[in-house]
């Protein structure tokens, strides 16, 4: 039994969405992933339209049995904050109009999830996300990859796939992930 | 030639929607208003789905030639301000999806524009737009009130409307709406 999960990072001028699948053994394997953009000088309505068209296409396309969205929190830029939460509005929306569940996770939380640091940066969950789905390097932008390790961040913590009875059993879901990848750095897989 | 507007005053709890015709006379008749609401123990997304699909409901039926959406900005509160943005992004898209030319108005705009008072308190908006409505009374809730408000106000300021050769062209709309309403008061109008 596999989990396919869409990741999105909402947002108005780049707005990262990636489609990955847990399997029971919480191996994530990358379905899809991209960033839908809307021009900066567009009016409003229209960038919205234009994102959230592109979120709901992957939506029908993939067919996620879940949808995890990044929290937005009060930033230092407001301006930027409202477009974050309308984009996540129109995507949580999308979500209930096909009766997916969807869930919103902190990025400390998914920053904790696929490192095992809640603080790490935007170059460490890049990396962890290339070496967990098996990319020959971190998906770019920055928006791609925070997309995919929310993804991954949901179907480990909410998935509901039973933790596979295995001598690691003991550790939570970061650090094995850590440890898988560790070993996948040694035993090169071929690039998705 | 005249100009119907939709207003939306965006809310999780309670959204504000009401549709206003303004004639070359710059004259504003009731055509709808209404509150959508959703259960505040519904889960976020169900929540979005309920008020937008209101908010569709009410474009196709009406077909407003604009819409205008009250200007979302911080306040004491941010998680209200999030359901906020999430729902006006939500409306801003739909108007988009359906060509429909839409515009944000800031509460202060929209006070200025029907009570020629920027400062107005909600019961003076309330009772400023049932006289220029002619209703007998305020409409209610408040967000009813707002939403026929922010229409007026997009009439007046952006609508195209030309404004009237007579005496009193010189003055503001906000101005000759205040004017007309103390007319109206000494000449009772039937309620719509």
């Amino acid at each position: 039994m596999s989990l396919r999960v869409l990741g999105i990072d909402p947002g108005l001028t780049r707005c990262g969405v990636g489609v990955v699948e847990v399997d029971a053994g919480r191996r994530a394997t990358l379905v899809a992933v991209t960033v839908i953009r809307s021009a900066p000088d567009a009016p409003l309505e229209q960038r919205l339209m234009t994102i959230g068209r592109g979120v709901e296409e992957l939506m029908d396309e993939h067919r996620p049995d879940a949808v995890a969205i990044e929290q937005v929190f009060a930033q230092a830029n407001l301006r930027s904050v409202m477009g974050v939460a309308q984009v996540s509005g129109i995507a949580l929306r999308a979500a209930a109009e096909r009766s997916v569940p969807v869930a919103l996770h902190t990025p400390s939380e998914v920053k904790a999830a696929v490192t095992g640091y809640g603080s790490a940066d935007k170059k460490q969950v890049g990396a962890m996300v290339a070496r967990l789905l098996g990319l020959a390097e971190a998906p770019r932008p920055a928006d791609a990859a925070d997309a995919l390790a929310l993804a991954i961040c949901h179907a480990w913590r909410r998935g509901g796939v039973p933790t596979p009875a295995s001598p690691s059993g003991g550790l939570t879901p970061a650090q094995r992930a850590w440890r898988e990848a560790e070993k996948s750095l040694r035993t090169p897989r071929l690039g998705a």
